[in-house]
């Protein structure tokens, strides 16, 4: 955390502000780097792969989708304010914290209400009396126009999605499945926002969700592919890894689609350098599934603060279509074979911020007094740092010569300033994988000293190759 | 229009539902595509070639930030409510319709409220009673966590860029001028959104702030390289064509660090395919600036709807630093040399969503009875379509095989159904520049025919060496 604030990759929002409030973060340069570089891998892996549509959606949505999606009603915490100093507390999180016991997802008020009292649970702020628990809508409200008409920041990207179907399965001109992929901000106006990138107020999403036929969900033309693929699952409290084959055979999964999808997302994950050890395909138990869930798998990682939830994995059915055909008066269904189906939604939800927190922590790591961040060379921020060894004006500018010569293709970095030890620690903190020095040897013979981040491994390689041989490194 | 709803490049935000509000719309796949695209070339024509620090900050800011910056009390439209049907009216816009004069960007209330009943000006939807003018403030305002203390969503991506400088500017260890970078969104609640992606209440902005000592904004080693360079500048109703260095000493541009960067931005859309005809640099007369504007340049290209404001560049002196500091209390001064200033700043804020409606606009034409859109091939959403001359499955599969072997690389459009000279049109209208078919000789010979867009020219081209025709073409 030091490091991300220290050089840059995010820092709280509008600090120099004492009003701001928190749940909120910005993402500093190489911050943004790591995030592009992160969303190039999700369209190269996801998207282009799979062949899905994408789309990008308005943020605000009008009132009437959020009736339909039912958020209007079932997104809510359950919270109670303080008779005495006036905060308000999440109570379910505030009994978890006193009891050491979970309090799932969907607990009803009454009982959480109870237990407040059973337990003489007081504010955790002043120690004064909680007032009776009520539930509190996480979405963020706008008006809109002359007329202030009720609209709503959306909570999660999908809905997106779901009310684009039509128009969008149409223009496809394909049958299902069909995937559809977007990437945008969600907004929750979480009571508790905490742990930085963990849980925000306002995140960034990659969603993809694959519209189905629920009677062929097992005629899955693609699940050839990955039949004996080992997925490392976690269910009832055991962790096994099991073929993909076995998993869908012993009615773990519910389907050669859903097998095929949480393949996808296993494999994404491991290919950004996440040890297969510090992966684990979680299957919800039933108080913990969001309330349109009918099959719940989390994507979690092993990091320094504990297993991290990445991807929410969650057959939806056919929830959302037909509360928004219902509502919207929309007719939503589409043709299969020889009759009009609803299809059903299986649904990949990452959330990148605390991916992209995830994948910083896992590669962090101290050598001696040395921090090494050692990002996937797909995932850093610069592929590549340039520098003269010594302050010589004919060094510095053969190294701007190289610079030039190759930043249009790769993010270089360009530093003149301190020791050549201190310039390596500098790119090693930010993950740079490789660092190219210009020495008095190129002068003569236009080879220059690569040394790369891991190994510390020096090797000399000409000016004119070093292109292709970079481009071979970083798999470009 | 009606190709961009019908292929979904775009198309209205939640139109099943009736309630949808206006001024929301959605990118779909071709969006999407075209989208990125454009912010490729942006990340590699102004962020890598100037090396600006990129940031991506919160759309959420608390009340404070927009006390400092003005827009609380100065970013409003002045309105009226009909007393007949409760309509609010943007009435500077409805008097310019009226009488086909111009009413100013900050003309008074007062002033307006005379012209309105002198002459008797009607509601324009019910030819009602207007009641008292008022001025609008356009922001969307929401509450954040239990004690629902007030924010804003932004109204102009930079004012994160200017509450993060003191942290950013400490980071990147550089002097002044230094200039940073932010794609995101904006929200404004316009009375009266119109024309599709033109006056979006949510849309994307990619803005650029140089931070600049205004003592030593001559002194400026960058602007070597664009002394000759023709900017095509629009002032008091003439347009002409001076190299940068007349437009300096003739004092018609401020400074040679505002001549580079309106260089930056022209060049940029010349890149992108705008013809040098149809693109103009206006200055902005006093009563159009907005309120923090000391000198104001918008760079406008001429569509098939008129003039259109792409970039808005505006010299915002030290307006921004010096709020925040004071708002904030907190001191945004920097060191220069022997003393401390507060740097002043030249923006460079360009309208995403409607320099991609400008550049599809620009781009599209009728051959016949056959639509194409002439995009760029940087911007165009595919770079290549693949597919088989016949519905045949040895071509089916050969034609697979080189999809597979170039999807990775490219975006690559597939497609089995329909004519050949169906299956081009179809790549016509969405811009894809070239297309390879693969037909019976290719079985034979593993060459394939390369039609371009532009000549409809046919060419033999070998399988093997497609992808380094291709980079050289698309200039990858």
């Amino acid at each position: 955390m030091r490091l991300a604030l220290e050089r840059g990759f995010f820092f709280p929002s509008a600090e120099i502000y004492p009003s701001a409030p928190g749940g909120f973060w910005e993402y500093g340069h190489l911050g943004v780097l790591l995030k592009n570089k992160y969303i190039q891998a999700w369209l190269r892996e996801f998207v282009r792969r799979d062949e899905m549509v994408l789309i990008d959606g308005s943020q605000i949505l009008p009132k009437d989708v959020f009736v339909a999606s039912g958020h209007l009603e079932s997104f809510a915490d359950p919270v109670a304010v303080c008779q005495k100093c006036g905060s308000m507390v999440r109570v379910d999180r505030l009994l978890e914290e006193v009891t050491g016991q979970r309090v799932p997802e969907r607990t009803p008020v009454q009982e959480i209400e109870g237990m407040i009292r059973s337990l003489e649970v007081k504010c955790p702020v002043c120690g004064g009396h909680l007032g009776g628990v009520s539930l509190f809508n996480m979405m963020f409200k706008v008006h809109i126009g002359g007329a202030g008409e009720e609209a709503y920041l959306r909570p999660e990207t999908c809905q997106s999605i779901f009310i684009d179907f039509p128009r969008l399965h149409k223009i496809s001109r394909r049958k299902l499945p069909l995937a559809f992929a977007q990437l945008g901000k969600s907004f929750r106006n979480e009571i508790a926002p905490r742990q930085s990138l963990v849980r925000l107020r306002e995140f960034y999403q990659a969603e993809v969700e694959v519209f189905f036929n629920p009677a062929t969900a097992n005629q899955f033309e693609k699940a050839f592919e990955i039949r004996d693929y080992p997925l490392r699952i976690s269910d009832e409290g055991s962790l096994r890894t099991l073929r993909c084959e076995e998993a869908v055979s012993q009615g773990i999964l519910s389907s050669w689609l859903v097998a095929y999808y949480l393949s996808l997302a296993q494999r994404f994950y491991l290919s950004l350098g996440v040890p297969s050890e510090k992966l684990r395909l979680r299957r919800l138990e039933d108080d913990e599934k969001a309330f349109y869930a009918i099959e719940a798998w989390d994507l979690e990682v092993d990091t320094s603060i504990g297993w991290m939830e990445l991807v929410a994995c969650n057959n939806r059915g056919s929830y959302d279509l037909s509360g928004h055909a219902k509502v919207s008066g929309t007719d939503l269904d589409v043709r299969e074979n020889d009759g009009r189906i609803t299809p059903h939604v299986f649904e990949l939800s990452m959330g990148v911020d605390r991916s992209l927190l995830a994948l910083m922590d896992l590669s962090f790591g101290m050598e001696g007094e040395r921090a090494v961040l050692r990002l996937h060379p797909a995932l850093a921020p610069y592929s590549l740092a340039v520098f003269p060894l010594v302050d010589r004006p004919d060094l510095v500018a053969k190294a701007r010569d190289v610079f030039e010569r190759l930043r249009l293709d790769f993010d270089v970095f360009y530093d003149e300033s301190g020791s050549i030890g201190r310039r390596y620690r500098r790119q090693d903190e930010i993950g740079t994988p490789f660092c190219a020095t210009i020495d008095y040897q190129t002068l003569k013979d236009d080879t220059l000293t690569l040394r790369e981040r891991d190994t510390m491994k020096q090797t000399r390689v000409a000016v004119d190759s070093l292109k292709n041989v970079l481009s071979e490194k970083l798999l470009l």
